[in-house]
Formats: C-alpha cells, structure tokens, sequence
C-alpha cells in the first residue's frame, strides 16, 4: 500500500480523513491541495508530512516554471514559507524542506532546478522507504517471540513513505514469525487508533485490540502489556521527543509499571539544532476536534477546550529511540553524536 | 437542579444521554424504563443508581400490590434481581437493594410493603442529598483558595441526589468564594466530561476547560493542575478504589507529578465485604462505544475490542477518600473500622 505517489508530474495521496470506511485517491498537480490535505490531515504521520511537503513543492514548480527566473525563485520560496505553517511540531516538514532549499542552484534555468526539486522530493520519499525497512530490521530485536505491544497513534504505511516506524518494526516481527497482538490506543481527539492502525494491523494480517486510551493503564495494571512502542514527531538532540499528545502519558505508566518504552523514527525526526524541549513548538488544534464528532455537537456550545496535539515525553523515561542506523540509549545526547545519525 | 424525581407515585428522571443538546425528562411508573434507563447510562453514578434503583423496586411494588401477597413477594424479589444486573460495579446499587430488602416484612400487607419500600427510597435520595452537602462541606478544606483542579467523569448533582460528591465539594468551594478553575477530562468511551460535567459547572458558573483524556499528563508536567478530585463507584474496606476507567491512569500520573489525588465519595460506596481488589467485578460494556459515536462507525467493522467501564486505583495513591463524615487517610482499613462509616 502507498499512501501518496508520484505519477507523471502528479501527486496521488489517500485521503487519510475517510478511513477506514472509505478508501479515496485524490490525485492533484495543485500544491494548495497538498497544504490543504496536510492542514486537515488528511496526510498525516511525520515522515509522510515531509515527503508530501517535498512533492507539493515539486509540484509548485512546475507551476511556476514557465515565469522568469526571478518570479519562479521568489514563488517557489513562498510555496516553501506557506509549507512550513502548516504543522510546526513535525521536524520533518522543516527538513524536508531545507534540502529542497539545498539543491536549488540560483546559477540554473527554472526548467533544471524544477527537474532537481522533483527528484530530490523522489529521493526523500526513497530514502523514507529504507529507512522505514531499516529500522523495522533493527527494532524487531526488542520484540519479544510472544509479545502483547501498546501502540498509539498511527506510525504505519499511512504515516511514511514505506512501511512504518513503530507499526514498521511490529509488522517485521510478525513477518518473521514473532506471535504478535497489539492493542491499539483509540488515539483521541483524532482517532488515529480506531481509523487508520486497527485497519493497517487488520490489512496485516495482525491481531490487534482496539481500547480507549483510558483503558491503557489499566491493562499494564493486569500485566496485559509487555512493550510500548510509539512514533515521534521531533527529537531534541538529548532525546526529548514530541509525539501524538497522550504519549506522555504512556512513558509515565510505563515507568510506573516498569514496562519497556521505545520509540521508533528516521534520523529526520531528530532536531540537532536543539536540546531545550521548551523549544518545541506543540501545535495547538481547534476546539472543534473535541467539541464534536463526525460534524455532531458532544458538549455545551460555549465551553472552553484546550487541545494541545502533541506532548513532550523527557529521556530519562525512554527505554531507546530506534532510527534506521542503531538503538539509541540514554543519555542520548552522545549516542547522536558518536553515531552517523544525520 | 434535580436529576431524578418521585412525585404522586412516579419517578421523572432526566435523560442524560441527551444532554447537553437537549434537557428531556422522562416520566413513569414502570420499572422496566428505570432498568432500561440504567443500563442505557440514561440514568448514572454510582449513588444515583442507588436512588434510581430504590424508586424502580418502588414502582414494582406498586404494580405488584393488587397481587397476593406469595405472587407481590415473588415478583418483588424479581424484580430485585433484575436491578442488580444492570450494572455490577457500582455498590450503591446492592447497597440500596438491601435497604429495600431489609424492610421487607414478611408479616405485613402488600400494601403496607409497598409504603415501607417508597418511604425507604424516599429516605435513601434524602440521605444522599445530606451526604453529598456533608461531603461538599468536609471536602471543601483541600481545596487551595486559587486552585486548577483536574477531574474526571461526571460526579455532579447529575450522579447522585444532591450536589455531587467530588463536583459537590468543588461546587462548594466555589460557592464559599475561591477561586476555581477546572480541567475537564472528556472521559472516553461516554464523554461524561465533555457532556455533563462541563454542562454542571457552566451552569454553576464555574470556570472550565475541557481536554481529552489524553491531555491531562502534559497538563500536570506543564505544572498546571494543583490538584485531582475523582468520585468511586466501589471503595474495598482497605481502599481499593473502583471508579471509571481512566481514573486509575490519573492516579499514577498524580503520583509521578507529586500532585494529591483524592475521591470523594458516601459510606455507601464503601464495601466492607471486601479488601481483595480482584473481587470487584469490573463491568466490561459493549464495543460498540468504541466503534460508533452517535451511531456513526469509526472504525473498521471486524475489529475487536475491549471495554471496561472502571479501573481500579491501589489505596497507596489516593491522598485522602472524603466521605460524609470524616476525610479518610491511608492506611485505610482502620480508618474505616474506627469511624462510623456504616
């Protein structure tokens, strides 16, 4: 399954909003859809968000390119600009945009730097592929031959360019022939859980068991859970990670419980620039994502919501960070350092 | 406000499955739309059931008392079975069935059972009513006088025959003039939080957020909550505290952020029967308040899940259990032998 594709000079994602109920390709040369479909998240997951960032710049450029030099540079540029307020908390997004912003040559014609943008957009979403491969290779030693793995979320195909982070390393080890059931945290307010991991991990050929997310401590209480493994959306150089808001929570319930709790991401996801977690900007969402469901009014109409998207889980409570090279230990600030972590 | 109501020989109760959209009561003399209300969560909270399923065994017997009096018994204990499966975790309802139960006098009419059964349930709402001011007013101490506090579910004058227990003692706190901010958790599957808990404080004027669930750790990390105040549906004679699923999780996350977490609840909802945690039944509902909000599927049809309505929280991470007497600290067992905590 790919959840977006590039086609003669066209993209072609899954609308990731209809699933699982309906399964819809929206294919655009319009990089405006592609920011749409990022801000509504109908593309969502990190890597997936950057790869989709890549190509709707490649897309815009091919817009662009029949205009002077001039206008053509100074149009990709704000295409590259209203890129980066889409989603502030995915590193990805901001990395993947700064190597398109690498390639482009001032001294080159539109026609050549349009042909480098959309192959370097191509080669992002390659490189995701592999690294999605690799680090479902390496990860899978952490599985247990018989496991029962908490997830939240979704981190799978439908998040990036290949087969996954943390769902990538669990598909392996099933793969492999590890006796595998998940139990997958609805993931609220989005619902990534109930829509898109259940119907990945059902496509797989996974056991899987739907919760609420405020069943999870409950099941480590009972001594349900063995492994927790989520995604990341940035990585701060001493290993605070920002993912999906309620993976906090699970880090603390892990510690409490003394279960193991690892993260799985590309090297992308790690944001060398920076080691302060205040940093990190946590996206704040409408109220609206809580305040109803399915376009259905669930609260009083005046109320005030707080709807942070993201958290930000400290290392010390981070069993590892699994990236395409290696298992990343804490302290990590050293382990990025000593190793060829990009 | 009232949330249930006897009045010429009928119950009139509000549909909370309604709320907050539309404000509907229903009236009856027929205990099988109690049995049904309660099962439905039309009718909830612990102490509610209590008074609902004292008031459903009165109508019974009103219908039954033209009957003789081998055929009004019969039926009368019938009908005392059927409430006690409606929902198995809260005690209040055992603990309401044995009150009717222990005015039944064998030697007596039909008729003047059945006075004996609507003056027992008449008393059983009046005392709640006292017990909830009791346990406002008692609990009201630790609340700081410029408070953030975090709570979950519903446990307002909408679960019980008064002012609530836990929304009870911040009702009063409030009242007696401090300053109160709440955190609402929306409290998934039924959405207790987003649906009624923030309806009750509106209306009493009390300021509020809601979060989801899954919000509430980076709440506590961001230092933004001083303290949490939950209800029970069971507290064992040492302290296990049963309670909606999702409680048991912000105790832990009470515990990492050293943050006091304290329920609130009447002696009825203390069992002591009990002090093994495994003999509480923990009811588990249907996946369909997983899989469909408001009727609309979420998730893919054939997925499995698992729904259980409570948890349970160890007596080592509950600060304090406010009750109508006195507020209980642990270690729990004696406190409750030495107080008169029935």
């Amino acid at each position: 399954m790919n959840s977006i594709v590039w086609r003669n000079n066209s993209v072609t994602f899954l609308d990731q909003n209809k699933l699982p109920l309906i399964e819809e390709y929206i294919t655009t040369t319009d990089y405006r859809v592609i920011v749409d479909a990022i801000n509504k998240l109908k593309i969502r997951g990190a890597p997936l968000i950057g790869i989709a960032t890549a190509y709707g710049v490649a897309l815009a450029s091919l817009e662009l390119k029949h205009k002077n030099i001039s206008e053509f540079l100074t149009g990709v540029e704000f295409v590259i600009e209203t890129f980066k307020k889409t989603r502030p908390t995915a590193v990805n997004l901001f990395w993947a945009l700064n190597r398109i912003k690498k390639i482009i040559d001032f001294d080159e014609t539109s026609d050549a730097i349009t042909t480098n943008i959309i192959n370097e957009a191509k080669k992002i979403h390659l490189e995701d592929k592999i690294m999605c491969d690799s680090i479902a290779k390496i990860g899978q030693e952490i599985i247990p031959s018989n496991a029962n793995i908490l997830t939240h979320c979704n981190t799978g195909a439908l998040a990036t360019g290949g087969e996954g982070t943390a769902l990538g390393v669990i598909k392996y080890a099933h793969k492999v022939g590890k006796k595998i059931h998940v139990y997958v945290d609805e993931t609220r307010p989005l619902l990534q859980g109930s829509r898109l991991t259940t119907w990945e991990l059902i496509k797989s050929g996974i056991e899987c068991t739907l919760i609420t997310d405020n069943a999870a401590a409950f099941l480590m209480q009972k001594k349900k859970i063995n492994l927790i493994i989520t995604g990341a959306d940035r990585i701060t150089r001493n290993g605070f990670t920002a993912n999906k808001i309620g993976t906090y929570n699970l880090a603390v319930l892990a510690k409490h419980h003394d279960i193991p709790f690892y993260i799985a991401a590309p090297s992308s996801s790690i944001d060398l620039l920076i080691d302060d977690p205040e940093k990190i900007i946590v996206e704040e969402r409408s109220a609206e994502e809580i305040k109803k469901i399915n376009n259905i009014p669930i609260t009083p109409a005046e109320v005030n919501v707080y709807n942070p998207a993201f958290d930000i889980t400290p290392p010390e409570l981070i069993s590892g960070i699994i990236t395409e090279n290696k298992i990343l230990r804490y302290p990590y600030q050293n382990n990025f350092l000593n190793t060829n972590v990009k």
